[in-house]
């Protein structure tokens, strides 16, 4: 068996050791151009000219959840395409998103600033019910994130493409239920799939259909978020603030005004690392099943490309 | 019926509207010198003249989970004392505890800092295994705390004087297990009521005995810590940091060092807030059982002053 792993910003060695501890007779090794046709690849964001090339591959698995850069690429027919399932992240990212919700409702970031000046002031509390979650995506990382907030009380909505049912949270789907979804809503977490039709979607006339004194946190990916609507909606005071972990261009450009705007949080893409042990024993765990028989369609985070995740 | 109102630091109109409305018979005023006997009292911090002359009450009600303050006083013999037992408090201390947690283990103080320089720049994940979580104090407020944090896949240590069970949470007990509690945690939690065996819990021969990197979260009461004996352990190196919320003396004084100090973060005793309408109800329901004839250890809360909680 040989396996291809082509992986930009990615330090290689660490991932070839663990693949090669998992497979002792396999071929592992990194892609260069002309290398000979592997039976899997292991990618993230690889060149055009890698698809091109391995196109006898029995299965391409993406080193992360969101796989919207991989689908922009044109795929060789007929290779599936496996993302990250987990894999250590859905907990990450509950604490990234109960971390700047809890940090917004308690007003943390308001005492530390009055600690700073040496202020001992209280704040009248806040009431929970003022402060609907609503979040947008509830795959494996959404959902663990909707459990997560019910958990501290919060009124939790959820909304995704198809009706689910989460135990404690307030579930809408469909472009039907998206209206009345944002209004039920005052956080609003983003945790879609990029794809065309996500494409955008916090936009001044979504964005202002979330309750007053809104508060934005996206952790999905840049391009879901209008950046101008944003600010506008900032300066209008329709919005509160934002924590915003992905930008349309990362790292965001030093000239972007979300770095210096009072009401936005910026962290480098760091909501829900890839942690490699995890992400290497769950691509290996799905090359034996494939190498053992199992039908691709039996494996978590088979990617639909039609669906675009 | 007769119901006191003796608090001082609490504006009392409100508390009187939401007692009157719950007994629209009774009678409920604001204690004076000299005032008729009470049947009820609802106190927080009470002078001693007031507990001297109402020597016949049928039960005092502590708007508070502490009652450290309130055993200090010489208490009417025979008259049980019922503090308030969760009333919206444990969600708030779940709150800001995993906010104290989330935010040290994923360094988003130390990403904030970047970020105002305008830098994007990577950390070095942690592994969730190297941040054992300890948490003094497992009653109503420290279960919860413990259970919040181990659905953050953390490893919870428990603390408490008497054996306890909670599922996800290894639980230590008594004298006996306090050592290898503290060397089997690197986060410490002080959930304790204050007692003379728990003041000055942590000073420099037990805060030394945490895993090094140690930090501590002080929700309790500020004599449970030496304050002294923090700084020199965060000078050492051994203590990574601290937030606390409580003090020997409230407000903080202006002099003290913890106001400035890079590795604390200070907040004004906010973590847990009396919510007054939680708690009028609930003082609402143990007095009307109490009317009922309901044996007054059937409550909630009641107070062992031997105990000291």
């Amino acid at each position: 068996m040989r396996i291809s792993f082509c992986c930009t910003d990615t330090k290689a060695q660490p991932w070839l050791d663990g693949l090669r501890a998992a497979f002792p007779d396999a071929e592992v090794e990194v892609w260069s151009d002309g290398a000979r046709p592997a039976d899997y690849a292991v990618v993230w964001a690889p060149p055009q000219s890698f698809l091109d090339e391995q196109a006898g591959l029995k299965g391409i698995f993406n080193i992360g959840a969101g796989v919207d850069a991989l689908l922009k690429l044109r795929l060789p027919p007929g290779v599936p395409v496996v993302r990250l399932d987990d894999a250590g992240m859905s907990v990450q990212m509950a604490e990234y998103v109960c971390h700047a919700v809890i940090r917004h409702f308690r007003e943390f970031d308001g005492y530390e600033a009055d600690a700073a000046e040496g202020r001992w002031s209280y704040r009248k509390p806040r009431l929970r019910a003022d402060f609907p979650v609503g979040v947008m995506g509830l795959g494996v990382l959404g959902e663990r994130v909707s459990r997560a907030l019910a958990q501290f009380d919060f009124p939790v909505r959820g909304w995704s493409r198809s009706a689910k049912t989460i135990p404690g949270v307030q579930c809408f789907s469909g472009e039907a239920g998206f209206n009345d979804f944002l209004a039920a809503s005052r956080i609003l977490v983003c945790l879609l799939p990029l794809t065309p039709d996500t494409d955008n979607i916090m936009r001044q006339d979504t964005l202002a259909r979330l309750q007053p004194g809104g508060y934005v946190i996206n952790v999905a990916r840049g391009s879901h978020l209008v950046d101008d609507d944003l600010i506008a909606l900032l300066g209008s005071g329709h919005l509160a603030g934002a924590t915003l972990d992905v930008f349309r261009t990362e790292p965001l450009p030093p000239a972007h005004p979300f770095w210096k705007h009072p009401k936005i949080t910026v962290t480098p893409h760091t909501s829900a690392r890839t942690l490699r042990d995890e992400s290497i024993a769950q691509i290996a765990g799905k090359i034996r099943a494939l190498e053992s028989g199992a039908l691709i369609a039996s494996l978590a985070g088979v990617v639909d490309p039609n669906k675009g995740y």
